[in-house]
């Protein structure tokens, strides 16, 4: 430990212990807090100081300003289960863990809003609306394990965004402790609301490099009627991306996503279910829009597939049945893990181009010779190529970065952009800084403002340095 | 004219003639850029030293570099149409009038993205995606005339909020010309996407302090099937406002609309329709959910009407009939109108104190002796309590302010904000600020990193003082 990480430990203890609540300083326990989930082994993680295991405001509160007085940065973490190393922790920080935040505050179904601390897990939130049978939409694939104040923090996606928007949309105010310490809340208990410059939507997406977000009030919706559900596989990717670009015409499936036969294989692979290996491409829809106009819509989905050129086309109105049809989806990410250390990507680009985009990323696999599956959120332009490579070989790993830059300029090339919803973290900083240069003045500008010594992730994201 | 003015005048012409495009200077034409819509002789409004008239970003970014030289302030105009004197021009001032960018640049039926320049009106924006079966959703009651620009400065709502969201919802990314005059480009072209902090959100909604919006570019959807339409009455207040918590439990209208007994009142006085007098509220939804579901869900509405105490319930399954059953609520501002000046409120609060709101917006009329009608977007829990008053009465308009003020003041109480949709403006300065106390010093500093100069729109808004 350098002797600023040691005089970290020491300022943080001093001026922290009375009120930070638990505060870790056990080699081996920090050793766990060293990085998020992504691509292990590529970004840089530090060794914390301490980290501070807060259960109130008050005392995330007591740890900024222990951390502030020190000069120490301060890395906030909710589960941990970022993809872009965002979380990651430098040597000598205070890594600042809102796990134990986990008091729904307030559910209101008359308001239909709900205010949960920053470490509730996006599956209690869910589970707790249920009860009222209201639904909190944001739904990304960590759902189950992923915390409010970490989706806040990346404005996380999911599967049903394609109608029910991100994390930024169901977002209506924050209560968040600031750089100096102070606690401040913003935005509105309302629906509506416009008073002052969006703040809210500010600090949504701003991964931890502006203020600690403590709590979040976030809108609930009346829950939709059960899904209905189609699977439909293609042996031409371009009569898949035909397919999704008919349907996003003239229908608002709930979900909309697509797999490519990388994928289809591994999935296989993993558990036989008789996919069609064959095919370069499977879809998968599914409509909430009621008993009769669900099943009338994937019914009009099934002929949209047809016409493109779709090889099988199986539907169902029945929730378990869905769920089958479902399956080979939902083992896309784990499949691909299944054949090697994985690099995850995330880009987005326009409906037009999700073909182009997936040409573009087979032809990247040929020339740098990496096994590439790409799956993803067709329905919005969101896609995951996820690069498969072994971790043991260097040469590889070159390789599969090569692979993973290809695939951040040929988004941008397609008017896209670098990252959908996991964020940019350590990861994609370049690429990142690349996509904003004509911004990066104000970006810089409003980091300045929130945090004027910079230590709020102090190295995340390029316009924070 | 002041020496400053005089000199603003000079300067503007020197350095700007040759780019800024047509440039007003005839006092005749100058006056009528003095103001928006926002209640006649309360607030301030200048007389401009010139307004320019831009066609293109170029001549935008000309006209903004002359005034920035010259260190006249710009104050930028849509439609002129806004409610709260965001608009209002300052002695001396540039008015930058968007009037003229009237070119939709983009509308890509695949991408379902439209990009228009800053002075399209809302609905020739409307029927050009109606022209692809899309829908651009916001839809303020301004939206004959308002443009998108002046739609995006104010963020302005409108009736589908309630299920479709704001114009930031719609809002996928922005040309702006800052204050120095350079174009930067926010936001991204696709659906998703998380690189940097949000600056189109911030932009949306800070009524020209920031930036001048050239150019928008928008999300659109497939058009929803035709709406089913429910016009209920009450005899009681409380009855309504249960009817609509109920609604808003269990159901997703694409309009949830209320109005009092004195809009009632005034609507029946311009045109006799035969509404119940005696009624204490009238609630008016509709529901696109489709040919079958819709029909069902606005008979679930019925029948929640109906339990809450309704007097009368009208449904339609047909369009024609619809709009009869909302001819009501589309009269009740113009009627309002018709029994004096008005001055128009727009207060937002949580769903469960929409009856608390009206019951004290009544008392407040009773104290003060002041008419107040009020209606708006019951589901959004984002009402317009009008004020009528006599404007040649000095004694009413003091009594009109001071019902104003109260307003405000209880819908803070109630948990609410000053402005649902509308804006700060002029209006709202003193409200705002008490409003946002919490995080002025961000919102002044937010304004300083985009504006150093303090140039754009600079009496607006207290943060921006």
């Amino acid at each position: 430990m350098t002797a600023a990480a040691a005089a970290a430990v020491a300022l943080v203890r001093e001026a922290g212990l009375a009120g930070v609540g638990e505060l870790l300083v056990d080699p081996e326990l920090l050793a766990s807090y060293r990085h998020d989930q992504a691509a292990p082994g590529l970004l840089a993680s530090g060794t914390p100081a301490a980290v501070a295991r807060p259960t109130t405001t008050a005392e995330v509160q007591a740890a900024v300003i222990a951390a502030a007085r020190a000069g120490v940065p301060v890395v906030a973490r909710g589960a941990g289960s970022g993809l872009s190393g965002g979380a990651n922790a430098i040597d000598g920080c205070l890594v600042l863990s809102l796990e134990r935040m986990t008091q729904i505050v307030d559910l209101d179904p008359g308001a239909l809003t709900a205010t949960v601390q920053a470490g509730v897990v996006n599956h209690a939130l869910r589970d707790a609306a249920a009860g009222e049978r209201l639904l909190y939409a944001p739904d990304p694939a960590s759902y189950e394990f992923s915390t409010i104040g970490g989706n806040v923090a990346t404005n996380a996606g999911g599967l049903c965004c394609v109608k029910y928007g991100v994390t930024r949309d169901a977002l209506l105010g924050l209560e968040v402790v600031r750089a100096d310490g102070e606690v401040m809340r913003v935005g509105h208990a309302t629906r509506k609301g416009v008073t002052g410059y969006d703040l809210t939507s500010l600090l949504c997406g701003s991964e931890g490099t502006l203020a600690i977000v403590t709590e979040a009030t976030v809108r609930l919706l009346p829950q939709p009627p059960a899904a209905h559900t189609l699977a439909a596989s293609f042996s031409r990717l371009d009569a898949a991306g035909h397919a999704i670009a008919a349907i996003c015409r003239r229908h608002r499936p709930s979900m909309l996503e697509l797999m490519d036969r990388t994928t289809i294989g591994a999935v296989e692979a993993l558990q036989p279910m008789e996919l069609d290996l064959e095919a370069e491409a499977m879809v998968f829809a599914r409509s909430d829009a009621g008993r009769v106009e669900g099943a009338e819509e994937i019914a009009a989905l099934a002929r949209l597939c047809e016409q493109a050129g779709a090889d099988l086309v199986l539907t169902s109105d029945e929730e378990a049945e869905g769920r089958m049809l479902m399956a080979a989806r939902r083992l896309a990410f784990i499949a691909l893990e299944r054949q090697g250390s994985t690099l995850l990507d995330d880009v987005a680009v326009p409906l037009p181009a999700v073909p182009a985009l997936l040409r573009g990323i087979e032809r990247i696999a040929e020339r740098t010779g990496v096994l590439i599956g790409t799956f993803g959120h067709a329905g919005d332009g969101n896609m995951h190529p996820t690069i498969v490579y072994d971790h043991t070989d260097a040469d590889a790993l070159v390789r599969a970065r090569a692979a993973f830059d290809a695939i951040l300029a040929l988004a941008i090339d397609l008017g896209g952009t670098v990252t959908g919803e996991h964020g940019v973290g350590l990861l994609k900083r370049e690429a990142a800084a690349r996509e904003l240069a004509g911004s990066l003045d104000l970006q810089r500008a409003i980091k300045a403002a929130f945090d004027p010594h910079g230590l709020l992730n102090p190295d995340k994201v390029p316009w924070a340095a």
